[in-house]
């Protein structure tokens, strides 16, 4: 499946798989990265179905079983690095990474958050943002480390949504937004123009051929 | 020079009153509400000029003349109420208000923020987004409460810099998004279009015959 030089990309997602969904329809498509592999904690995940549809090898890593989470977590990264993945992208995946998954993967696993993060981290972002009042809602792509959702910052795109009362009222405008975010993401570190200030790892810098628009 | 019925709104400024230029050359000058008074902490406020070249009222109220915050806080919100202020806007305010002078002025306060709160309250908001790697800018105005920029958000605008590298950078666009957005909320407001969602008071409903545009 893998066409050579591609980003060898490994997709995770517990639930409908609409992230997957774009980044098999764009970046995959595209042949800008492969999807080499999809991994799911959830055995009735729909996003099963589709990365069959695509052809990519599906691996069910349900909690049950395993002892526990870090021998779980070791055989995701295990049947990962068997398919030679480059980068491990959450898109839609509902559980906390072991240290040692994110050690075997560093600066190589990517999360998608809706919320301009740092505000709204964790679980139910957007009942946050509304609980709190906000008048602004965003997605953000992070890099992944050990907190939640406390990773480098990527890529965020921010949308001004005053009126809006429910929770369904934002995912309905950001759940597009990242669709779009997480595969631009993808494409710009498969093009090598993602890295970090070496003064400041914090800062990760966004350039090269494909910039981002700053509209 | 109150026309009646217009709001009579006093603005504490500090500095260089830049946010204070932008009511009087707006709001004020238009008839949709009045600045009738401009408090500072500061003998040397740049504002105090533009306060006088405007023909407003001009209160000093240096902290060295007081025994303590409190009872400087008092003197000034006595002076605001010996000029009827109905609305009191911090525009580049840098200290924090007393309880007593907040509860002489029960949600009409309001205080404009170089970030999108949740995110980055306090001294340095920029400073503090940009070591934090965030691609998304913004202010926010709200109302005052006695947390530091933790109360009741009106309006929030945000701007996306992908490639911003210093506060200089970030301060030039959000400078003239404060200077709208502060003079837009003292309109709703004086138009009685901001109102509380009486279910939830951190929520504030913006909206009336000059709803802001949700772009």
């Amino acid at each position: 499946m893998s066409r050579a030089g591609s980003l060898r990309v490994g997709v995770l997602a517990s639930g409908v798989g609409g992230n997957l969904q774009a980044i098999l329809d764009t970046v995959h498509a595209e042949g800008e990265a492969t999807v080499v592999a999809v991994g799911t904690d959830n055995p009735g995940a729909i996003a099963i179905g589709r990365a069959q549809a695509a052809g990519v090898p599906v691996g069910v890593f349900p909690m049950d079983d395993y002892p526990d989470r870090l021998r779980r977590d070791e055989a995701l990264a295990a049947w990962l690095a068997s398919h030679r993945v480059e980068l491990v992208v959450l898109a839609g995946y509902m559980k906390l990474l072991a240290p040692a998954f994110l050690a075997r993967f560093p600066r190589r696993v990517i999360n998608v958050h809706p919320a301009l993060l740092p505000a709204f981290p964790g679980i139910g972002a957007v009942e946050q943002g509304l609980a709190y009042g906000v008048k602004v809602f965003g997605v953000t792509v992070h890099f992944v480390d050990e907190g939640v959702d406390t990773g480098p910052v990527i890529l965020q795109r921010a949308v001004e949504l005053p009126h809006a009362e429910t929770v369904e009222d934002v995912y309905e405008v950001l759940r597009p937004l990242e669709h779009e975010l997480l595969p631009e993401a993808i494409r710009l570190i498969a093009a090598g123009a993602v890295t970090f200030d070496p003064e400041s790892p914090r800062r990760v810098r966004v350039g090269g051929s494909r910039p981002v628009s700053s509209k």
